[in-house]
């Protein structure tokens, strides 16, 4: 019997990419990336630094020019490989990252009149406009829903299906009227795909529905028309034009088209299973189980870990979502994550943009030999001046909500803070205090899970970051004080997509086999130096002294220490 | 009869100028700057971020380089020009600038044995080794001399004589084992131009003594021997050594030698003033009177007012000196400053520089086009773009404490802080929230003055920065709601010691006169726009929230609105 393949789909938030991996072993054959043509770097931005859309025509060509790349290289890679040994597709994307459709199930930027129209395109999961909308939300469902609350950390966020399809209501009520519904575009490329788009077909994936739009099978599926019409009455018009159909991703939506089978050269008919977020399959890729957190390290980072739903789980306040199956079926899925970690670092490099002197030393020149020195640094660069400095050195401590908190604090009206600074903080600094800040974010979060009662005995990282930046990874150890597991694959996502598709193919029975077979580990774990681990959990306590005083409306006190304290430390690193 | 001219010496944190100035009309005839050839721009730094020193060999070869291009530059500039027409010498320095000199008057560092030695360097104003030994001098003074603290803001700095002195004693007991005295560097000018040296001679500034060295007539002078030998019995001792000539700048030191005469080409025993601070001096040149406040803007600021000594004058908490006689004679000299605004300014130029993208649209920018770009940011490039913005436009907010806070804190022990950060903000951004964040310092004194009875009804500036940056005195002027002008002169500080001099030197009767018959303002006066006024207000009550907040131990509360209010104020002005 001949090798079989599935391809996984990943939607990033500047490019997709499409990878074959063989079902037996896990092997990744062949890959290709395609940057959406649109905006910057495939995000379409505005003078408003809360908006961030995508146009939905890049999805369909990404997957068609992805697909072929992909299809064409495995024939390079693997000798007498055959589009036909593609058994089927899986699909996972950013989210919440809804997107106004017609009555056919067709994006309204299809249609020329809203080609160019910013609410028509797809609303990026990191837009952030709908803030006072989903303040709104929280307010009602404080008031009148608490239960939908408890499943998503008490606080509804602009980031989610909601929040935007109730500021588009608002501020561009010509696309909202157009509408006839809105979808994530987790479950639009599987529609695609095939051909499943019309509502009378359509079919949504929990992940999306549960952690995103409120939906849950104990309360009947999405929010109630009589809490959606308080909010504004067309939003419960809305809701009976949703599907009814929100399955786990052990489904297929349905075959790959006879169109997109001759556009890429795939068979026709082969199965697309459900599409979910890439934080979720990535963590199907990573072998997630139970007492193991993944971290898919990237733009953001997500956090995932689950819990068998056979016995009771308590609501986790601040963990942006607790869904029955949304990760694995039979498991409670549970997110958490960080607004900013790859972007808070690119932020450093690509805005603020350091010249040469990016070490204490180097930066003692005088300005006269400036012409020798490069343009600008390099996240090589900072990596490496800042990997020469000790925990607590510079004396710096930042909060890494340049794009808001969205767990434990859920709460996207947060900003940057950066303290420490003297008249030679240097940029090296800067950015190994910003890997710091993310990693505390971090602690915040896996201590939030375990005050809870969700054991974490493990922590996989998986993305770029986690593959190519050892300090980060030695920093996460050092701060939490556990070991950093890295996922084998660089493409957990995609990965997580394809073992997808391999299970809804029926190549193996279930998930825990497809894992099984096609997961593992890389051999190099990072352990927490204990000396440094000390001195962060020094720094650690003002971290959240800080965190809860700029975060939370319950704290009470006085910084007074805070700034000597971390001159205190860095005094004593210094000797 | 011919025209006379007076020098002015300014010493200044990286250089040395000389001015020569005609004492009938203030007009500035030739001017000479020579950097100092020790350290970074004059400057010797070590790994300790605190340690800031001078070689004291600078300053004379300073006086002598300097000296000699202005005469010469004068008989260019002016007709007829001779060096006899130059009547008295004034002179001016940073401080407190302390060193240690042999039993002769001379600087250790003269001395083979500690020409390299650190400790045997004149310690710059800036040098804040001596932390925890200032909070030892606070805290002994607090308990048996409140007095002493009364009149330096209630603490006591580290940037001050005994804080560095007893530091040294502690650190480096070698130096301080070999030092017969120490002498401020205001001091030590003029006594090697006069030949004044020599303990039976010397003579000290009522303006360095008073306001670094705890010198009062009230109190018979220095810091009683009982106080100073709880400290350390050996500052007892050093204490007999100081001079108990402590004059007012209406006194000559002496004349000019025969030596320098003929290194200079000056006249021999033309009268050197006693020596003052500079910005003390540049208050002089920038016409202060009682109700005028005079800043001088620079790498720090000074900010310098006048009271009449013949009202009882409240003691201002936080001021870090109230000194009958240390500006002019007769009235109260009253000191204020911020520890950094043109150095963190440099800062953010020198150590983080900006490449290319300094707004927020050229920001948007891919990393492709960057070959096309500047290698750094200058101060010119960013103030163009941080005009641009509207205040409360980047939702940013700083603390103007890299350097600590000298008033109305007096804590050296305090960092930088910045808040408000996106993933969007810019170089630009951050260089207007830098200079906002020094405008909040300067109104936070302004109100500390007039809390106290010290009407403030004119605010004029002088130094480069007030000289040059039409961005900072508008954000000044907006902030403070006050007009802003700015003194004729460019060089304020040379331009009062060569006032000093007329006066030593007869020209004038006395410094109303001098003052009336050579300074000015310029024409043009910031005046305060309304709209940013009223923003800028908002903005404060957070500046004054986080700086109470992280500043004083009495301050109790939630910062939990400021990141939504700065936001807030952001979206306002966007609109």
């Amino acid at each position: 019997m001949s090798v079989k393949y599935t391809i996984g789909l990943d939607y990033g938030t500047n490019s997709v990419r499409a990878l074959i991996v063989n079902v037996a072993n896990g092997a990744e054959v062949a890959a290709a990336v395609w940057t959406y043509a649109h905006g910057t770097q495939g995000v379409i931005l505005a003078r408003d630094p809360n908006l961030a859309r995508q146009h939905p025509a890049d999805y369909l060509q990404g997957a068609e020019i992805t697909i072929q790349q992909t299809l064409a290289s495995a024939k390079k890679n693997v000798r007498g490989f055959k589009s036909e040994q593609v058994i089927g597709i899986g699909v996972d994307t950013t989210g919440s990252t809804p997107l106004p459709v017609d009555a056919t199930g067709q994006p309204l930027a299809f249609q020329k009149k809203f080609a160019n129209h910013p609410a028509a395109m797809a609303w990026l999961w990191k837009d952030h406009t709908g803030v006072s909308e989903a303040a709104e939300i929280t307010a009602l469902a404080a008031k009148i829903r608490p239960q939908y609350l408890a499943k998503c950390g008490g606080t509804y966020s602009s980031e989610w299906f909601w929040s935007k399809i109730l500021k588009c209501l608002r501020t561009a009520p010509e696309v909202f009227n157009a509408a006839h519904s809105w979808i994530e575009l987790a479950d639009f490329v599987p529609a695609a795909l095939s051909g499943t788009e019309h509502p009378d077909k359509f079919i949504a994936g929990v992940c999306a529905a549960g952690h995103k739009a409120m939906w849950n099978a104990k309360w009947g599926g999405y929010p109630d028309a009589e809490f959606l019409a308080k909010l504004n009455p067309k939003l419960a018009s809305l809701r009976s034009r949703l599907t009814t159909r929100v399955y786990s991703i052990d489904k297929s939506v349905g075959g790959l088209t006879a169109a997109w089978a001759k556009k890429t050269g795939l068979s026709a008919g082969i199965p697309i299973a459900v599409g979910a977020f890439d934080a979720h399959l990535g963590a199907v890729g990573s072998g997630v189980a139970p007492g193991t957190l993944v971290k898919i390290i990237g733009t953001s980072t997500c956090d995932i870990a689950i819990a068998s739903n056979t016995k009771k789980l308590a609501d986790v306040p601040g963990l942006c979502g607790i869904v029955d199956g949304s990760v694995l079926p039979g498991n409670f899925g549970l997110e958490a994550g960080q607004s900013a970690v790859g972007d808070l670092f690119n932020w450093l490099v690509n805005y603020i943009e350091p010249g040469a002197p990016i070490s204490r030393s180097a930066s003692r020149k005088t300005k006269t030999s400036r012409s020798e020195d490069r343009l600008s640094a390099t996240h090589e660069d900072l990596s490496v001046a800042a990997l020469k400095l000790k925990p607590g050195e510079s004396g710096l401590l930042a909060l890494d909500w340049n794009n808001g908190n969205r767990t434990i604090l859920v709460d996207q009206r947060l900003t940057g803070l950066l303290i420490g600074q003297t008249l030679y903080t240097t940029p090296a600094e800067i950015y190994r205090a910003l890997i710091e800040a993310t990693a505390f974010g971090a602690l915040t979060i896996i201590n939030r899970f375990e005050e809870y009662g969700v054991k974490i005995s493990s922590v996989v990282n998986c993305g770029g970051i986690a593959e190519k930046s050892d300090l980060t990874m030695q920093i996460y150890a050092d701060v939490t004080g556990r070991p950093m597991k890295v996922s084998r694959s660089a493409q957990t996502c995609a990965l997580g997509s394809a073992i997808a598709a391999s299970v809804v193919a029926g190549a193996h029975k279930n998930y825990a086999a497809a894992q099984k077979a096609m997961t593992g580990l890389k051999p190099k774990v990072y352990k927490p130096n204990p000396a440094a681990h000390k001195t962060y959990k020094e720094i650690y306590v003002l971290y959240k002294e800080l965190h809860d005083a700029f975060g939370t409306q319950t704290w009470n006190g006085n910084l007074f220490g805070v700034m000597k304290k971390l001159i205190e430390i860095r005094g004593q690193v210094r000797k």
